[in-house]
């Protein structure tokens, strides 16, 4: 859905006083209200397709109804185990955090999982920007209008709060900026998404960007039966622990083990624009099957 | 799973006179056994996403696991009717064929959804070079041992044909090269797709490379139960009727009636590297929502 210009009245009475202020309200921009013109040319292939497909919407839309499934249906079948790693788990000998009588809850991540950062990946396309912390900063302010749900995600929400599932975001976003991070969930139909509640975000736990020490805590207090992300470090570290290539990862990936988890437990959802999954040098990505053709010209 | 040297020797015995020869094999182009050196640089974002990540990897099998339970929950609750549209359907007001007492089907597109093209991609992206027919003609003869299978996709196939459900590709590859397609899907382990049996290619029916005939025909024999595919022309070509702009099939992909389908009979795997999902300029892609910063700078 659009955060249109009624969303954008709310933020401006929520910013001016109202029930949820952000608590640096003081460092609030003024609100774009005018549409700037676009730039000529097209955006690279991966911006168009997640941004502006029908297919993209598809894609997310198929991962976001099966994570609804398998997360409903552990109601009925209360899962043994969290799909969250053990501390002492390997991708080899993955071992999981117990259950026990915890309630259930989800974990999902927040951009490019919940929240489509169209007006950031505008700005950075039309203007061929690299990323930057404090326009990324700047972003977490003042993005809410310009900032889309991923299709399927709010139907999902709905359906696994109605069966008593309980959502929980993680989320890299500033602690600093974490009022707003709460108020776009919020203004999405995503939330409740309060800060140490259901919003985990960079610094609430060590180990800064990594996400272990956030879900070990989570599943210290629920069994997590499901976990949505787009990032392969949304679901654990352990892709992360070696610099490894981009083959490296991707055989970790489909490993026996692992590959038993996506979309059982492990739900991700498509992104080309950035991240670990957009690396990589000829030879990373096509170690082996270098073909060419026998017709030759351009 | 990579199709490696022990297949390129299958291949070669097959061309040779074994069980399945290429019908057109006087056509047969030396067999590439030397991977080429790379260029320096890095292949675009899609390219770098989808054949070299591990993110990749979980996005399919999150797809594939979902197409598979589903397909397989449907020996249980037959339904009433196929997820083929009728043929007096709109976007609007889908109406699909009846099942009757026909037996249970899949139905998959061959390229990006079942097969992926690594070593035609590889060369499109390293010599920069854009769709030339001739090229992909050339690919479909001699590409079967730089092709890989779509992560996800040989495990669903067989617990899908282990549950008795018949499994049918439609692609729009060449009538001219359908024996190297039927070989290329048996030798990566999806077949049988015989052609005219389990494999319908452009031709087989009327209408070109839409594909809405060819899947009436399927639907006329089988209760398609579940479909797979990375264009949204895989599930309907009513998405593709007006040479619609990118922002129009985005909404109708998003529309109230379509959007019960994704995942929930119709399948999507991600493919940000070609097709109608990759089109559009800044206007296209990014109708509003066309953020600038307060920071300025690169």
């Amino acid at each position: 859905m659009k955060l249109g210009p009624v969303l954008m009245l709310a933020l401006l009475a929520a910013a001016s006083g109202a029930a949820e202020p952000p608590s640096n309200a003081g460092h609030q921009p003024p609100i774009q209200t005018v549409t700037p013109p676009a730039p000529a040319g097209t955006p690279p292939a991966s911006v168009q397709w997640l941004y502006g497909s029908g297919e993209a919407v598809g894609a997310s839309m198929t991962a976001y109804r099966a994570f609804q499934n398998y997360a409903v249906a552990a109601v009925r079948h209360r899962p043994r185990d969290s799909v969250v790693l053990a501390s002492d788990a390997t991708l080899r000998t993955p071992r999981f955090v117990p259950c026990g009588r915890k309630p259930l809850a989800v974990v999902l991540d927040v951009d490019e999982t919940a929240l489509l950062n169209i007006g950031y990946e505008y700005d950075q396309a039309a203007q061929k920007r690299s990323y930057n912390p404090e326009r990324w900063s700047d972003w977490e302010r003042t993005g809410l209008p310009d900032t889309e749900t991923v299709p399927g995600v709010f139907l999902a929400l709905r359906a696994i709060r109605a069966a008593g599932i309980k959502v929980i975001f993680i989320s890299n976003r500033s602690l600093e900026n974490v009022a707003y991070t709460e108020l776009a969930l919020d203004r999405a139909y995503l939330g409740p998404a309060r800060h140490l509640k259901e919003l985990f975000v960079e610094g609430d736990a060590p180990g800064g960007s990594a996400k272990d020490p956030r879900r070990a805590l989570i599943a210290s207090r629920y069994c997590v039966v499901a976990m949505a992300g787009d990032q392969l470090g949304d679901f654990t570290d352990l892709f992360n622990s070696n610099g490894d290539s981009p083959p490296a990862r991707r055989s970790m990936a489909k490993g026996l083990h692992i590959s038993q988890l996506w979309g059982n437990g492990w739900f991700v959802l498509p992104n080309p624009v950035y991240g670990t999954g957009v690396k990589g040098n000829f030879y990373d990505v096509f170690p082996s099957d270098r073909w060419t053709d026998t017709v030759g010209g351009q």
